[in-house]
């Protein structure tokens, strides 16, 4: 047996989250349906470094999986590419060793979340981007940025949904937001992340941009581990899982 | 009665085209069904500057129609815009003179093209780029862009299917290609275009970056009007119907 490790990008718009379901067009089953077909039949289970929910994208997301066959790397990536739909794509194909693991391994994921702050919505971008129209103070959400690097306990920004048992404590490497034009670009490297976590944060951070809050009560909103006080969950289209970094790579 | 003009944005993705089809989702079936709501089951035609295809896209299309009411134009936008799906938008409405046609009072359109010139496809942009993987020459393809400026028969690069009857002659007043990192822009402004001209006309101007005709022979093609001459319609989703000028307006 090979492990492969593949990384993948998809437009999440068409897709009901990563998570294989029945009747449900998802990101595992597709994957699956191909390397099934590879397989002459033989069901080839996945596992990614995390799910992603409905809507969501990845340009970095990454799998592993087991094969009893030797084949180049590269034709993997062809014959793979060849059996997925146009919306999702394997980047690359990687060997490697048998006691790698796609989930227990991750050292570092990166998310980005996209802000269209313009007046008047965009036909083109309502799948890829959230469409916020309201004036925003980018210098006071960069300040707030800078009071959720560290380590903390994320309970305030995470889904009280979460299955998640154990520790909320999660170590952020980099939070920050930049302006392009009329797009925000928000980054968030970490350790790990809660369920929802990246886009309950966004929201409050569009919160501070607004004025409705200052940014130093991130620090408040963190020592209180309440999800009651933060506001809703943002929409799904402004979040792409964007890079997972494991310990034997060397970026 | 009053005549409106709207500019209307659409993601022709999700589109089996412009034109009113049983049982299929199109650009007018939209409208229309949004306008017979807004006039409690009267049924209200709209007429557009021109039909598009399947997967083509808008930014600037223009159609009128009629009402009995008489509403602030804004109101009409915001009305409107609550009853249209997320992939069509009204971006602004003007009252006009009840003899205007969205057709026949066209004195220019524009239509973009654009194509990505990257090995590897992109899954964020398969519904709105023609992906194109191959080595492209740029500068001979803006050399035989400038032949295709000016008025000609174009015959040779519209669809044999082509319903037209009469001249098919027209004027081009711009014919232009540029890059940006891998993206390709082709602009053209023209008096009117015949049925898949842009699509047609591109796919020559991608021979000719690749070396396999000379940008000289455009001269040839347009004057031995002989659609067979010239290879396949290229791909629809890289085409923007982008803006559609009148004589009253400034531009």
């Amino acid at each position: 047996m090979v492990r492969l490790r593949c990384t993948i990008y998809y437009d999440g718009s068409q897709f009901s989250g990563f998570q294989i379901q029945p009747k449900k067009r998802t990101i595992q089953g597709e994957l699956e349906r191909a390397l099934k077909k590879m397989h002459k039949g033989s069901d080839i289970r996945i596992q990614a470094s995390g799910r992603t929910d409905t809507g969501v994208h990845a340009k970095g997301q990454k799998i592993h999986f087991d094969s009893p066959y030797t084949i180049p790397t590269g034709n993997w990536k062809l014959a793979l590419n060849t059996l997925l739909p146009g919306d999702l794509y394997i980047k690359d194909v990687t060997e490697v060793s048998e006691t790698f693991h796609a989930r227990y391994d991750v050292v570092e994921k990166e998310y980005r979340y996209y802000v269209t702050n313009e007046k008047e919505p965009d036909v083109f971008k309502r799948h890829y981007s959230y469409h916020f129209p309201y004036v925003l103070n980018v210098s006071k959400i960069k300040e707030a940025c800078t009071y959720l690097e560290g380590t903390h306990d994320f309970t305030t920004f995470s889904s009280a949904k979460a299955t998640t048992k154990g520790s909320k404590e999660r170590t952020l490497f980099q939070v920050s937001c930049e302006q392009q034009g009329t797009e925000l670009e928000f980054i968030f490297r970490g350790s790990g992340f809660l369920y929802n976590m990246v886009r309950i944060i966004v929201g409050v951070l569009l919160d501070v941009g607004q004025g409705r809050r200052n940014p130093e009560d991130i620090n408040d909103l963190l020592k209180q581990k309440d999800r009651q006080l933060v506001g809703e969950t943002i929409p799904p289209q402004g979040l792409y899982l964007w890079n997972v970094v494991y310990e034997e790579e060397p970026s």
